[in-house]
């Protein structure tokens, strides 16, 4: 049961974003940008990052909400994303994107911790400085929405079919959609 | 040194809001609604518990800067910022606010460290819902600043009277301002 009592049944963030519309704006819209804006990754693979990243910190929502998108968008689909969360340098992905999930399980840990070996890895693999900061920033802002989650104690379903379809929503329409109807679940 | 070329020398956040537009403008939004938006929560209370989880994430630029914002907004002053970051359990501040400061460290530990007990002393000490949620929001944004600041390297003046002449300024004009020039420190 959620820590404050909110005004719909929506289980993890939706819940949330129905609850406060004034800062669900800001965060819907910085998620907007973040994985669906103009980029060079797509946006498998950055639906791929916030999986990654939200996994490492045990949010069972967003990590499973980010894997099905992330595997609806990828060739590889969830085969793929969950050699990814179980060891992301054996997975089979471009050295670009390996470098790039390396920084973001840094960034998890600590800003502190990405080294300047890391940020030259992914230079030497392609990586822009453009790629470099949107991988920080998702890794930093699914290191807000995990601890935002869990700590108001919001649902996750259990069942997996609710994520896939949660996913194709999102892929049709977007992150800054009006929220779903109460009871809407996903 | 940053990580990536910026398209400016303004130090921290700000040279990161210069660089990348578009994930500024909800980034700000958001910083504004939590910090300055209507609340039952003064913007010294709020600033404070920005600073405290900075200072526990080592973040030196952004625990400056809302440690400096606290302090120009709470009649302790920087004196009581510096109580609450060395121990928020013995600084003379009210009941409600020291319940809301163990709510955000165990957040910025992880979403899962937050304790139904925590959440019940809180309401013990009069804090509503919306006061917990935002408690929750600014210490997980909070995380994600961080990690954002430091992830990317960027630079951290020392000297105490910029971050002051900062403070002052956005209290002024906001988190919402247009940026200001390059070159225009604080």
């Amino acid at each position: 049961m959620p820590h404050i009592a909110l005004n719909s049944t929506e289980p993890g963030i939706r819940g949330l974003l129905r609850y406060r519309p004034d800062t669900a704006r800001p965060l819907s819209e910085l998620t907007e940008v973040l994985l669906r804006g103009p980029s060079t990754l797509t946006r498998g693979e950055r639906e791929l990052i916030a999986a990654y990243v939200s996994a490492l910190n045990d949010c069972r929502y967003c990590s499973s909400s980010h894997s099905a998108s992330a595997a609806a968008q990828l060739p590889g689909g969830m085969t793929l994303v969950e050699q990814v969360r179980a060891d992301p340098g054996s997975a089979p992905v471009p050295a670009k994107l390996k470098a790039l999930l390396a920084i973001a399980a840094a960034v998890r840990d600590s800003g502190r911790a990405v080294t300047a070996e890391q940020i030259a890895a992914a230079r030497a693999a392609d990586a822009t400085d453009v790629e470099i900061h949107d991988t920080v920033l998702i890794a930093a802002a699914f290191c807000m929405f995990n601890r935002y989650v869990d700590g108001l104690a919001t649902t996750a379903p259990d069942d997996p079919a609710l994520y896939a379809a949660g996913a194709h929503r999102l892929i049709v329409e977007g992150y800054v959609a009006p929220p779903a109807e109460p009871g809407r679940e996903g």
